[in-house]
């Protein structure tokens, strides 16, 4: 019997978004219920299992199975999930087990990051792909590494931790506890604190007018639009994210030896500039041989894409 | 039957180094022929097989298969040669093939560095480990990563660039075209470019007594032996060399969650200073989970590591 339909659960700090998928990536049904992380983990799986029910409730359709996107180190086989940033208190969690008990449907879990490069490698921009890097833009700087059409996941499942990539080792400190890493240029946070920091000498800058000079409304979106109303500041903002980014994902090309790179998140409202620059910087910086393969797409979930990621590990699996 | 014998062909821009060797490693005869590689392909495959006759002269035991350790990029399936840096003039040449026809023997070719990481994984530091990253720290900075017992070899067989990770995207241009890539730094001839002109200002550091002033003899070995002397600059440059070592590995060990490194080759004559800065930088550079998993081995495969490596690909296909 072919697969037909799977459930995502998209597990985050405040909210748990849920969804019933077709084996297409489509959404037809949708909810999201409060996480209420600092109730504790029992409250907070009571709330996954509330989902679920509310989504099947009245639910006609086949479901395959049922994939978790979680944040943490987490055990594809085992099903834990273990010291979630943004859970205060989980520890390690036996996820997969207790879902499926609850709902005899087969479980899968898995880290968030890897499950959205899952998603694009079953649903997305990296359907005709064998291999691909994936780059997920957006607080953080995440990323899952698809090689011969299965998910790189390292001894422990941790691989594909792109945004630690050094790019100067006497960089800016990172939360992580290093220096320089991809995601202190391009994590949300930093990257707006410091394109505000430069607009205090970029007072004809157009993200001004566009914003009504409220920059707490400044996001990628807007930097990219003053870009096309052509001001130099937000153009050379765009082409030196770029250039960092490029470094990153060199090092990361030249060392796996895999030259498709896809990159989604909020990070990649910066449009079109964003990525042929990209390109651009990582050809002038990888070996010869791998110049003329580099490629680099838009991700293809966007809305959505944590529901999406999670459930194609049901189709995957 | 049980594979007993080997022969192993460390192809170089100067000399081929042949030599029969164990299923445990050990070389029971040993030789080499000048590569002549500016005399053309012809001439370099004809020393080659020349070598190879006159190792098997007189030879009673029974040789399992032939692998050879080649420069440049290399398809193990194909056994092509392409584009050796130090073999001008080869193009493409199906190497495999023709030393097969030759001898009528299971041939294996894999790029040198590849071979290196394999020979460690059969016979050296790695026999006993799963996963480890490969550095071979000569001229140029090499690499291989074995993933689950096996080579990651990514897309083209070209995975393991680790001599090309960059650790300072403002970093001095390196022979590939990229900036601040790591061997711009470990590689043998930049680092002791560097050493020596530091050592202009730095006269009464005990390298100088070591050498006799002749500093066209100045080595890692030699900076390790004034460092034993608890000269500080040696010790400073040791220092200097292990962060910057580590700095590149741990992004390597962030994005491929694999924590154990050997470290091979003329530079790690530095000795145990090196590897154990090398092992503090690389902890104090990862992600927290690991941290507590970081381990760093020398390479086991010391002289005639190129043989050896080579040799392996036989027990090893």
């Amino acid at each position: 019997m072919k697969l037909k339909y799977a459930i995502g659960v998209d597990l985050g700090g405040t909210k748990v978004k849920l969804g019933i998928v077709t084996a297409e990536g489509r959404i037809v049904k949708k909810i999201a219920v409060p996480t209420h992380a600092n109730e504790g983990v029992d409250k907070s799986i009571s709330q996954i299992i509330k989902g679920i029910k509310s989504l099947l409730k009245g639910n006609e359709k086949a479901i395959s199975g049922i994939g978790i996107g979680a944040p943490g180190v987490v055990s594809l086989k085992k099903g834990t999930v273990e010291n979630p940033p943004n859970l205060p208190g989980w520890g390690k969690v036996h996820l997969g087990k207790i879902i499926n008990k609850e709902f005899s449907l087969p479980t899968f879990v898995e880290n968030d990051a890897n499950a959205a490069a899952i998603g694009e490698l079953i649903y997305g921009a990296g359907k005709n792909l064998d291999s691909f890097i994936m780059v997920t833009l957006g607080t953080g700087v995440g990323g899952g590494i698809i090689y011969n059409k299965k998910l790189f996941r390292g001894d422990f499942g941790g691989a594909g931790e792109i945004g630690h990539i050094t790019i100067d080792k006497n960089g800016p400190i990172c939360n992580c506890g290093s220096f320089g890493c991809l995601e202190t240029y391009l994590g949300n946070n930093y990257m707006i604190q410091d394109v505000k920091k430069q607009l205090e000498n970029n007072k004809n800058s157009k993200i001004f007018e566009l914003l009504d000079n409220d920059l707490e409304k400044l996001s990628p979106r807007i930097i990219h639009e003053a870009s096309l109303l052509k001001d130099e500041f937000s153009i050379k903002i765009i082409e030196e994210l770029s250039q960092k980014l490029g470094c990153g994902l060199a090092s990361i090309v030249n060392v796996f030896d895999i030259s498709n790179v896809i990159i989604g998140g909020g990070v990649s409202g910066f449009g079109r500039p964003l990525f042929n620059s990209t390109k651009e910087s990582i050809k002038s910086r990888v070996l010869i041989p791998l110049k003329p393969r580099v490629k680099v797409l838009q991700a293809k979930l966007k809305n959505n894409a944590g529901i999406k990621g999670a459930s194609s590990l049901v189709f995957y699996a």
